[in-house]
């Protein structure tokens, strides 16, 4: 089967719909079971609520945990609320460890101490001690189905064990741990072909590779992986136990939702605003962006209202103002861009944080000449006016001094009040350079054109 | 070893310029063989080209490319001058084939078709017909190195070859293909180890997995392995040849690129524009963007133009309107974010386009109509003007409406015309609502206001 895009699934869509409405459980079953995670969940958001329900319920069970885990947070809740008890168990216990979890996470309170209070009974899979970590940290993402087998153990043995375990229990690699179950070496597959029958783990195995502690941040365990173009590393915990294995496909969606999170941040939403929510949900989730935009908005405006006697005398000016202020944000959204992406993929450390704040800056600066004489040059063109012409060039290349100094230091400030700089620092810069803009255009020209 | 987050390498970096400046070349080869491919690369970037050169020199071989293609455009410009022939032949003899090809593609043509012929008389690797895939295609991204045998090779005699094979031929699958080298299978490497010794690979091995067409674009390669959760996905030719296969840790890479390209479409940069670049290039990388900002931006300030006269009456006006143009602008930016991501995410289709168009533009206009009472109700206890007051609320809220219905519509539009929609929304609706905002309240302004 080669791939077809996954975009154009119309007619999936269609279908999934068809057999919904025709209460066709069989056919749902087939359809579905060849879907992928996330083109599965992006059918089932805009679904009524029974119908997901239905949907989900058509999957394998231990398939469930994981398309919940892809749904929309308004999905997830309105799944959450209409599905049986039972069917929320064995969801639970059907899934991947790291799944099952993410659903735990995911109930209300009164829930999750149901299922605490159950698994405190019966926990085959482990599940409590996963609970213990952060949601968003390594020991959070891990899971804790791998082969592991002790460094006294024999080739052959290994070899006889693995030939019998469940397929779902089987790593990529085969993790080799001491008596404390301290991880100290991994074997691949293939070298556990080659090795004699009669060595023991410890001769054959490979020295441990880098492991990640379980408090780790799940946005640095992607940077490992990129940095060690790996595919799967071991997660330990204090004196090195090794306690579970984190996979790339774990990593996939880790990095999608730091994508999603920082596109969302720059565009001031929610990182939960989503094409599928109902129309009141968008509201209320955008709103209080809104008005933190209004105050600062409000803010700015205050500014213009200083001057209100100069463009009373000078009405174009109200013409240029936002010109000046705008080009500041550009270059402010410019400078931020560029700094808060280095931020995100490592590459601003404190060997090199000045040097860019200062080309940043003399960039903005030297922007901002460039533009301020062009638009001198348009200004002059148009009025004969080389005051004003003046007035427009000197504006334009503080404001867009301004705004390299600012989109390059705001972002590395809150990085080191880790306040993620993605969130707040598109507000803050573009209110400077908005008041800033203002002010000086306003104040240079009630100096020298009133 | 516990790994340490990659932020915190300052003393890394002072090693290296320090090894570097004492022209210490055993030092400097010991301090980055431990080194992750990015983080040396971030330490590279800022470096004068003759250090780039030496520090790229003292890596082993092999190594050298996938650096290379980790490094700023600039820093791969410097180091392609300064590089001589004869190592630049041995870098991409010695490296991966992906790797290989991703550095004959940065060469300028005179150097690329040198390399070109020299590859014609001995091609060990396989470079040429890489060369011909499009450099951000399935094809382009594959290495070629992977395990391959014919389906009637016994299991006895793979596993004898295996045991031979050298470390980088080897892939995490085993892929067999029948005689006209059409991928029919694979066998993971510990079902290998399960079969009989004397049957057939054919009998032994899982029905071929779901490949990718060797001409599929990379942001769908990535999609396909986030939907299937694979760690490697094979890639084939016409008549479903085997050619290759591509990796999570490449899959990684094309995440990482087109987080940037979005990150940086969305902020108005060039996707090369890199914090380690020189300020002159940083300038002239940006201009362009910033010259068609202040095109836009001279545009809406002629709206403002045409209603000197209402300003003139009453002046108050110029303080507000930049609230109404840079609300709408921040409701607009709200829905562009999440109509990009739903589209980059594959989360936005044929079956939910208009109800998606529908909603955010009903979410803007209520947004707008909220944050116009706030703001009609701030102007009224400021100045008792109830005309002032409905005018910004009915302007605000026509603004916002527009803001959503533009947010919405017009991303899906530049994907529709295959033109990113990271690229150029953002310039396009924040005109229209610049335009639209001033139009409208100083419109309405001049109706009932003068």
């Amino acid at each position: 089967m080669v791939l077809r895009p996954v975009f154009s699934f119309k007619e999936f869509g269609t279908r999934v719909s068809d057999v919904l409405l025709r209460r066709n459980d069989a056919a749902l079953r087939e359809l579905i079971a060849k879907a992928g995670d996330e083109e599965l969940a992006s059918v089932i958001d805009p679904m009524a609520g029974d119908e997901k329900v239905r949907t989900l319920r058509a999957l394998p069970a231990e398939r469930r945990a994981k398309i919940m885990g892809e749904l929309s947070e308004y999905s997830q809740e309105t799944v959450l609320r209409l599905l049986k008890k039972e069917d929320l168990a064995a969801m639970i216990g059907a899934a991947e460890s790291d799944d099952a979890v993410d659903v735990i996470q995911l109930l209300d309170d009164a829930a999750r101490a149901r299922i605490v209070g159950e698994l405190r009974r019966h926990d085959p899979n482990g599940l409590l001690p996963l609970l213990a970590y952060g949601e968003e940290t390594a020991g959070g993402i891990m899971k804790t189905e791998l082969a592991r087998f002790r460094a006294t153990m024999t080739v052959d043995e290994a070899r006889r064990q693995l030939a019998n375990a469940p397929a779902k229990r089987v790593s990529q690699q085969i993790y080799v741990v001491d008596e404390q179950d301290a991880l100290v070496g991994t074997i691949a597959p293939l070298k556990l072909l080659q090795a004699p029958t009669a060595a023991a783990l410890a001769e054959a195995m490979q020295p441990a590779p880098a492991s990640l502690p379980s408090t780790m941040d799940q946005e640095e365990v992607a940077r490992q992986f990129d940095e060690q173009n790996a595919i799967e590393l071991p997660v330990v915990g204090p004196k090195g136990k090794l306690i579970g294995i984190i996979t790339a496909d774990d990593v996939f969606e880790v990095m999608e939702k730091e994508y999603s999170e920082d596109i969302s941040r720059l565009a001031g939403v929610d990182e939960d605003d989503h094409v599928s929510d109902p129309v009141l949900r968008t509201v209320s989730r955008r709103l209080p962006w809104l008005i933190v935009n209004l105050g600062t908005a409000i803010l700015a405006a205050s500014v213009v209202g200083l001057f209100q006697g100069t463009i009373q005398k000078v009405v174009i000016l109200a013409a240029y103002m936002p010109i000046i202020a705008g080009m500041g944000g550009n270059a402010a959204t410019q400078t931020l861009g560029v700094v808060i992406r280095a931020l995100a993929l490592g590459e601003l450390h404190e060997l090199n944080t000045l040097r860019t704040v200062a080309a940043q800056t003399i960039a903005g600066s030297l922007n901002g000449l460039a533009n301020g004489v062009i638009m001198g040059g348009i200004a002059y063109a148009w009025a004969h006016d080389a005051k004003l012409a003046v007035v427009i060039m000197v504006a334009m290349t503080v404001n867009m001094f301004i705004a390299g100094l600012g989109g390059a230091i705001i972002p590395v400030v809150m990085k080191r009040l880790r306040i993620d700089p993605a969130l707040a620092s598109a507000v803050f810069v573009t209110t400077l350079t908005d008041c800033c803009g203002f002010f000086v255009f306003l104040g240079l020209a009630t100096v020298f054109l009133t």
